[in-house]
């Protein structure tokens, strides 16, 4: 562990993670998004983007016996997600050092069934003293279009995305997922409060899938000051601290 | 005022519409979109698809300055609706019958800057002994992108579309939007319940808009059997009967 990062808990089977102390450290999206994919057993399952490897140890907390591949861009990133496993002795997690532009000379077509992915919100740069943070929400070393068409070349057909986003560009991803074949079937709108408009929007879609969108119940962040019931049983399902406060 | 039909008070100066006791009668979904719609002063509005006239009055009620057109395909409810305009001696809504499919033979293009409508919502002909709603509800007379086609051709550039729709076609409705130059820019959930799925959504698109939607708070419908606070609102806004069932 280096001197500029911190462990901290998960609070599930005694999973730990290490995170940058000046970094990007996960938050509530990364645990939204955890919660909202649909987890089955024997899942070749690919997480594009993985930062801390966050996702991979949330979505192990939820089942074991999923097989996980987590790729990230940023060198010092992966090392450290790859100490992170390491640390929690787990097997069903491999993190490798890779473009997400560029998954199609690592991967051949079709080679998972399921992709996760918390891409950068914005396509602007994010002014940030920290460079991972700014490769993390806003689109410097990625584009839309190219995180999709990467995401459906490796997806089986029927295969499934995950991806947490901003509603501001729903209608633009709507479009980029037509591009490749993939249909949006599932929405959930996130707001911060239930008087506010959504700033997170999480959507699965199918690839090759037919057109019918279900927009589920939404997502409330906030009442009061403190997280609803809904957010706090979100938490507790996927057994991290309850008391961030960053979203 | 024939045997077929009946007289309903909308509660708001007066105002009276004439209804087919057995066909097509406004519901929930008629109000919400009155609701929504952005009214400026010395508009030039047209209401695709307007049944009973029921949106051009209720908009009447909100606002009395705007300049109405409204077109229906089916003469029997062209000429009710005619009649409900002139018992209310209202001289700002005109009522004609015309396709919806061909619009282009008799406005010039952009001869509108606001479009209505709250078009079938079904592909798949849904089955009821009364033809007036089985058109109502529907792909019987029009298809999703002929309407939208059609909306486009008479919208000058920037104006604006309000429709109701079903969510689970949002997807579709984007991708025809795209296809005539409308760019979705906010849309409304609206719940039965708080943990039940969007079974409608507001959606308002301007016209060779900027790609940037805003996911509004969302709208819970029922609580405990009753009409939540902000649906008696709406309902008070627009002032109509507040205990109608319907939605």
């Amino acid at each position: 562990m280096y001197p500029d990062e911190q462990l901290d808990d998960l609070e599930r089977d005694g999973l730990k993670i290490l995170q940058k102390k000046e970094g990007f450290k996960y938050g509530l999206d990364a645990v939204l998004l955890a919660w909202f994919v649909e987890l089955k057993s024997h899942t070749k399952l690919l997480d594009i983007g993985t930062g801390s490897g966050i996702i991979p140890l949330l979505l192990t907390a939820r089942r074991a016996e999923v097989d996980i591949t987590a790729l990230d861009i940023q060198p010092e990133y992966v090392e450290m997600a790859r100490r992170s496993v390491a640390l929690n002795h787990l097997e069903n997690i491999e993190i490798l050092q890779l473009d997400a532009m560029q998954l199609d000379q690592h991967f051949g077509p079709g080679s998972f069934s399921l992709v996760v992915t918390n891409p950068p919100y914005y396509k602007h740069r994010i002014a940030s003293p920290h460079v991972s943070k700014a490769i993390a929400r806003s689109e410097i070393k990625l584009t839309l279009e190219g995180l999709i068409r990467n995401a459906a070349f490796v997806l089986k057909p029927r295969g499934e995305l995950y991806m947490i986003y901003h509603p501001s560009r729903l209608s633009e991803l709507f479009k980029v997922f037509r591009m490749y074949q993939l249909e949006p079937k599932k929405v959930c709108m996130i707001h911060p409060a239930r008087d506010k408009e959504a700033n997170l929007v999480l959507i699965k879609a199918i690839k090759q899938g037919g057109e019918e969108l279900r927009v589920l119940p939404p997502l409330i962040v906030y009442e009061e000051g403190k997280y609803t019931r809904e957010i706090l049983a979100i938490y507790d399902e996927v057994k991290i601290e309850r008391d961030r406060s960053d979203a």
